[in-house]
């Protein structure tokens, strides 16, 4: 089992779009931070987020068997061996990021800090909290209470992610925050039509769960047509965000674009 | 659900002998940090232990039903809400580890660099991994194996607590080292004699459940004298580490002579 937990933490950390660490490294280049030192807060970001997929997949969770078209890790293995692994990838996110190459003491210290910030009860773990609870609730929540949930559960790593240039070269992290917010939820309203329109094989997952589940979602709020323009409209919010930087931050913009017409 | 992941931190920060925190502000203490200040890692230090119970008493896992003499979070609550709390508590431990309050930058992202190394893949969850791969071995465990798997399991914070003080001193970190890990050998035993002779009501927790399990423990490959005499072994030497420090010390030498005398 311990050679197991490994294995099954890289099982965990294979595939996916790395969505979170290519924020690191572009909010880095746009600040003049070396890709060499950026690559430390995204390797970071990245076990946070696997870390957050392997336990949220767990039975007592979203009870998923499929993520990244692999078995999920308590499928692969046990559960037990999916708790551990889920616990490793955490504490290996903190070690990254406040590993001495990923910069000074100051922005180690910082970068340590917002992490536990963004993964933690006001962040991913409330937006984790709140998705349980909506599963079981009486009424379907309404648009401000699923923008808070996805807030906590996507949008605080994804902030933390496109902050962490910013925060690496001590310039003003507020245009990748806006950005970062923007992007966040038209994402994941995208991710809503996906639930609905995507196929498994494409996206890897399991789709039309949410659905089925009598979820409320974007999508089952606002309508399909509007839910697309909604998600476009932040698509160009995210863009204007990034104005300051010139086309030095196309990469970005195509990112936000990206996630609108994203089919995975 | 989201209150109720607070209420269930709480919940499982709530009892305990405080022992970790201890060494931290002993530690603190011995090398002139202010208690105001040592008071940050030793909060970490007491909710990553924290997490680390209520994880292990998931049914996945332990399987208890009783901690400090209350129902474990999943049977307070449910085991999603165990999950999460665990989590959130574990995302605690760095954030009170890296705040402001808890030191300079420089010690600060010593403390979260270090804190990942003792709860994660090597560490603690190492431990917890062959704690839980033994259950199932066709074989008992050796007496070498069982001391790896408490260095892990316990061992590693106790390290971690320890050493926080020479730590935010900028101070050779050696003798608090050596001094935990004695102790915490000595802890170990008396926590299996104490499955032996112990009773619920004193430990606040389930007793007999080793042996029942047929577990290896220090008692059951030593014998009861042979490992009573063994703990009072390292219970001397971890004073002895402690010499250098002179008087000054006596505390830590009181707590590591209580941990081979102690009845919960």
């Amino acid at each position: 089992m311990p050679g197991t937990v490994g294995a099954a933490m890289r099982h965990a950390c294979t595939g996916g779009k790395r969505l979170r660490a290519f924020l690191v490294l572009e909010g880095a280049r746009l600040h003049g931070i070396a890709t060499g030192t950026a690559l430390w807060p995204a390797a970071a970001i990245e076990a946070m987020h696997a870390y957050s997929l392997v336990h949220d997949d767990l039975p007592a969770m979203d009870d998923d068997d499929l993520r990244r078209g692999q078995p999920t890790v308590h499928i692969a293995w046990d559960e037990a061996t999916a708790i551990l692994a889920g616990d490793a990838l955490q504490a290996l996110a903190y070690e990254l990021a406040a590993r001495p190459e990923a910069g000074s003491e100051a922005t180690r210290a910082a970068l340590a800090l917002s992490l536990a910030q963004a993964a933690g009860a006001r962040g991913m773990v409330l937006g984790q909290a709140l998705d349980i609870a909506a599963e079981t609730a009486e009424t379907p929540l309404t648009l401000d209470e699923i923008t808070t949930l996805q807030q906590g559960k996507t949008g605080a790593l994804f902030e933390w992610s496109a902050m962490a240039g910013p925060r690496m070269a001590d310039a003003d992290p507020a245009p990748m925050r806006e950005y970062a917010r923007a992007f966040g939820l038209a994402f994941q309203i995208a991710d809503d039509i996906l639930d609905i329109e995507g196929d498994e094989k494409a996206t890897g997952k399991r789709v039309g769960k949410d659905g089925a589940a009598g979820k409320a979602t974007f999508v089952s709020l606002l309508g399909l047509e509007t839910a697309r323009a909604r998600a476009a409209e932040l698509a160009n919010a995210a863009c204007a965000a990034l104005d300051g930087y010139g086309p030095d931050a196309d990469n970005l913009r195509a990112a936000a674009r990206f996630a609108i017409s994203r089919r995975t």
